[in-house]
This record gives C-alpha cells, sequence and structure tokens, in this order.
C-alpha cells in the first residue's frame, strides 16, 4: 500500500477508534509499518479530526524519513514503544489504546491479567478456547517514553503475547499487519470488559471446571 | 431480491451489527438465503468493511456455487451451523452475535435462557408478553463447525424456538427472512441485556406474580 | 411543516431513536401532529430504514386520511395510545420508547416512578429543580391497544405528567411540538438512567435534605 | 478563525457532544472566544440539529454584538457562568456538559472530586500521572445564571483547576483554546466514569500506596 493510503487508513482508524473510546483527550493512538518505513500520527492531536498530511514516516530506527510541513507537530510520544514490538515481534501494526475497560482490568490483576474459556480468545494469534490467554501488566511511569525498558522486558519474558497492558493507564497491541492489530485490538476489548463484568457478576475468569 | 443486492445488503447489515457491538473481532457473521441459494461472507475478515465481491453464494447442500475472485478467501466458519437453521427451520436468514450480553446470558443460566414478562419477548416469532422465552444453551466447542451436532439437537428440542445460545461464545439467531432474523436478533440481544441488568438488580428474570 | 417533510422528518428521528436503542426489534414509535392530522408509521417496520412514502396520515378521530401503497402496511399498534395523549392533552407529537432504562425503572418502583434535585428534570414542563418529578406506571397487557383505557386513566390522573410508564414495557411521552417531545424524551431517559445508576450505588432517587 | 467558520464548528461540536450524551434533553452548551468576541449557542435548542445561522456574538461584557434572525432566540443560559472562565481564567472555550457520568461523580463525592494516579489525569493542564486531580463541586440552584457567584468562588479558590462540577447537574470545564478545552473535557469525562467504575469495584480513587 503507497504510503499515501496508509496515512489516510490512520486517519480512518483513529476516527473510528474514537467511537470506540479508546483514543479520547487525545491519548491512544496507532501506527502501521510498510516495509522499512512506520507512519506515524503526531503527538498531542485529536485522534478523530487527523488529517493525512500531518502524518509522520520514520525509518525503523526511529529517526523521521518525512514530516508534515506544520512545524509544531511532533511524532507521537508512543513512538519508541511502537519500534519495540516491531522490532521486537516484527508487528506491521501497533494500535494504543486507553480503552476504560482495559484500564479498570490492570485494577482486578497484580502482575498478569488471565481468562480462560471464552469465544473470542481464538481471536487472537496462536490461542484456543480452552487455552488461558494471558497479558503481563506493567507499571506505569510519569512519561510515556519511560515504559519502553518495562515494555521490552515484558514482551521478552511473555514470548507468546500479542499485548501489555500498562498500569492505569490502557495497553499496546500489536499483530503481524494492520488487519491482524486491529483485530487482536478488537478481541482483547472484548475480554477485558468481560472479565470486569464476570468479577461483578461474581464470576472467576479462569475456568477451574464444570 | 438480486443476488447483487444480498450481497451489498450483507455488508450493510454486517456494519452495522460491528457498531451495535456483535461482531468485532471478524468474530459473528450473517447469511442470507435466496430461494435455492445462500449468500455467505468470507471468514475472518472484518465485518464492518466488507465489499460486496467478497461474498459467497453457496447451494443448499454448501457447496459452492459461485465465489470471490481473491483465493485467499473461504466461506465463513458459521456455514455448517448457518444450514442447520435453514433445513430444520426455513430460515430466511441467520445471524451469529457474539455480543457480550449474549455471551453473559449464558454464565447466568444453566442449560436454558429463561425470561417472562418482558413487552420485548412479542418481538420473538409464536411469544405473547405472558410466555416464558426459553432458549436453550449448549456447550462451546474447540471449533466452531463442531457445534454443529449440538445446534442440531438444540433445534429439534426446542421447537419453538428462535435462537441457540453457545456457552461463553454467542448465539445463534434466525427467522423466516432477513427482517425477521434481524428483529429477532433485536429481541433475544436486548432480552440477554435485561436478563443481566436485572440480576444485578437481584430482581428474578421468571415473574412469579404480583 | 407541509406532510412531506413531516413523513421526512418522523424517519429520521426513528433513526436516531434506533441509534439510542429506543426503537429496537420494531417496537417503540412517533407520531407527529399537524393541525388536524395526525402522521404515523406503519406498524412493525424496521424503524431504521423507514421511507416517508411508507407513512399513514390519520385523522384525529384515528380514521387513515391517507395511506402508503404498500397493501402490507397498517398503521403503528401504539395508535389508539398516541391519539390519547393529543386529545387528553393536546400533544403536538408523541413518543413511544422501548428503552432498557425505561423498562428497568419500572422494576424498581410500585406504582410511581418519582426522582428530586436533579438539573435535568428541568427540562420537563413545568418542573424545577427543587420539584420532585413524579412518572405514573400503569401495567403491561398482553395487547398494545389493550393499554388504552389505563393511560388514559393516568393521564387523567397526573395532570402534571408529561409521560407514563408502561411495567416491563417501556414510556409514552408527548410535548407540545415534536421538539418538546422530543426533549422530553430525552430528559426522561436521562433520568430515568439516572435512577438505576443511584440505585446501583446506593443513594436515594429523592433527595431527603441535605 | 473567522467567525462564520466558528458558528459552523459550534455546530459540529454540539452535535458530536450529543452523540457523547454531553447535551441532550437541550442541556450543556459550548462558547468559543475569539479574541475580544465570544461565540455561543442560543439557549433551549436541539444540540445535534443547530445551525450556524442560529449563533449569538457577544462582547467580552456579555452584550450582544450580533445576533440571529430569528427573534425567540436568546443566548444559552450558561453565558454568564461561560463569561466567569473567561475573564478570570482566560479561557478560549468552555464546555458545559450534563454527562451522566459527571452527575454521578456529584453524588459519590462531598465538596471535591479526586482522583490520582490514572494515565488521563496527564491529559488536564499542569497534572502529571502521580498527581491527584482535584475537582471543586458547588451546589445547584434553582437557575443557571444564580450559579455564577458560587462558580467564581470555586475559580478563585482552586487556581489549578480547569473544571468545576455542579452537584446533581454536570460539569463546566474550559481551555486556552477549543481544542484545549474539548481535550480537558474528554479527560474529566473518562475520569468522572472510572471513579464510578472504581467505586463498584471497591478500588478507593486516590491510590494510597502499592
Amino acid at each position: 500500500m503507497p504510503n499515501e493510503d496508509l496515512r489516510s487508513l490512520i486517519c480512518d482508524l483513529a476516527r473510528s477508534f474514537y467511537d470506540l473510546g479508546w483514543v479520547s483527550g487525545t491519548g491512544g493512538g496507532i501506527c502501521i509499518r510498510d516495509e522499512d518505513r512506520v507512519v506515524v500520527a503526531p503527538s498531542g492531536v485529536q485522534k478523530e479530526r487527523m488529517r493525512p498530511e500531518q502524518m509522520f514516516t520514520l525509518a525503523l530506527d526511529g529517526s523521521i524519513a518525512s514530516r508534515p510541513d506544520d512545524p509544531s507537530l511532533r511524532p507521537s510520544e508512543c513512538t519508541s514503544l511502537f519500534l519495540k514490538a516491531i522490532h521486537l515481534r516484527n508487528a506491521g501494526a501497533v494500535i494504543h489504546s486507553h480503552s476504560i475497560h482495559a484500564m479498570a482490568a490492570t485494577l482486578l490483576f497484580e502482575n498478569e491479567f488471565s481468562i480462560s474459556h471464552l469465544e473470542m480468545i481464538k481471536g487472537i494469534q496462536g490461542m484456543g478456547y480452552h487455552d488461558t490467554l494471558v497479558v503481563p501488566i506493567i507499571e506505569n511511569t510519569a512519561h510515556e517514553c519511560d515504559l519502553a525498558e518495562a515494555l521490552e522486558e515484558a514482551i521478552l519474558r511473555y514470548p507468546a503475547t500479542s499485548a501489555v497492558l500498562v498500569r492505569r493507564h490502557g495497553v499496546y497491541v500489536w499483530g503481524a499487519d494492520w488487519v491482524r492489530a486491529k483485530t487482536h485490538a478488537e478481541c482483547y476489548e472484548y475480554l477485558f470488559r468481560a472479565a470486569i463484568e464476570m468479577r461483578r457478576l461474581g464470576i472467576p475468569t479462569r475456568f477451574e471446571g464444570a
């Protein structure tokens, strides 16, 4: 897909994520990789009103390959975190959501979110219905960029995960391409919300047998 | 309605179901029957971004009558389940929803979901306000196609039902045509959500008299 | 406003009410009065897909002044109830909502819904912030038309009300014109939802003083 | 930005706020300042159907600089409150939301809403992740304009706040321009909703240490 279209796609997806409540208050974001380039939105902009000409294109080392004309724009603060998933997992796209369900899930679990025996677990790469889905939770930091080290550690310690939760903050989700990253993000969102619902109804999130 | 229009209609409905939270993460789906043909979406695609040229047309025995040009596409994994409702109930359309309310309802009931004395029950074919609406719940399986036998059994054991819930998964709903299938799906969705709300408020879902 | 425009307006409003969850499963509806005529939607149609040419125009005695070409269509089953509010309260429009919040509110109160000291109460004609808003609740019946007598009684017994709740069913709301009926419907919806939220949080819906 | 565009922008934003549930029942509103002028919507109109030609332009002392042709329209009842934030905080835009989460938050706290250690706190000007965000709560009055004095007091007593909650009513939020006011409004909305969710799950809103 040419860069032009990727830029429009990011704007489209960001608008859709805004409607889902994932990127309100200029929080959250998305990047999409195109071979040795990564297209990423600027920092602190309104996610539902972004325009293609506001996008940055980065090299894989994070250096800026092309930038928007508006000199006040800087690349998303999530960039160093996005690059971790790209380098360590060969991600084709990374989504950062501030969904209230992702955030609340980190209040209900200690070091790992875990859930089993829900059909939507199948939507996560490599996972089946009977598997226990585990998502590591890292502690939040004062500055987004300071999360990069903890994110890297969690990715290395949980080689099967496609997401890392950040305590009292949200979640980073990735996939082999933007479609799979988005599918993952929708499945995790459902599972976080389901876990909260189950907790409220007094039902354990890990199935203990019939 | 010509097949062309049915294909567009499925795309429209899928987008609307995505907005309702029924088919996120590429889960869920819909098929519409047109005499001896069934139009069905491909497996694993983003439901809110489907295009008419991606649709399959099947014969009633499930064999492919026409297929999209894209060779990577396969018919929805729900197909064998859709065909059960078509053959056993003469359904004109079948909707499979992953709604979190349908899923959560299966956590609150053993073998049957049941609710009575709600106006929306009237929206289900053959049911009145004072009737107790019963929806059988079948156990989930590792693979969607393995559900077909249990679905058939449930349909035969509950001749009045227009829906079957799947534990920790979602619901299959049908009707004589796509309008009635969609109306059913909306009514069941409302009733599943109402049951969860009533449970939280400590109100029994089966009315026991004034 | 000419009848043509009223028909389009009803379609627009019904689509908006569908998005709000007030008229799913073909339940609920709206009528708008234009001097000695009442424009009303047909019964049992999908509210988010209605077209102006499907509308009925009635005289104030309920007789059909003009009807859609499609012979299978009948006027909304709510018609006799709509006419009660028109005759007894000189309503310019009546909205019938199946909102789950309206329905659930009838499970939390005996004969009257009541709430006080919420800003949104001011949106109801004749009510101030410190007033206690009371909405009578009538019992549901097997057939919608059988509600007409109980609705009339409630309207007469509660001369200040602009709405009547129907147990385990929904609510009828009216106003002097369609704008005020819609404003009322939005305020009542908010107040029903607030009452459920307050009940869950253990806060009384009638303020008992500081 | 020319006044023409500001008028359209207010209509756009109001429609979006309606979809978010902030301005239903004609409640809530927004004003945007343009140097020595303030564009404000009329009182009591449907927020999702406003048109640019219905807007008022005021001088900073609240006098009307230009008004809509329709003689029945009056400036928003929030005007005197909007002007407080403009004069005392040099606000470039003020948003008044009737969000049910803002309203419910005032039922859970006495004189101040407070929350700490949530990422979305960073979205509020001058606040970091480890800070405790405090929002003063003033008591509601029978008439909106009577709130002005209490709002002024709260603004003066809480020099760091960008919002004031009104008991059983909603919230006033501002920012240096319309983008920052809207970002603030989204962050506060998230935080009010998070507080309610946390209260339900038995989690304190002020973090007391690991």
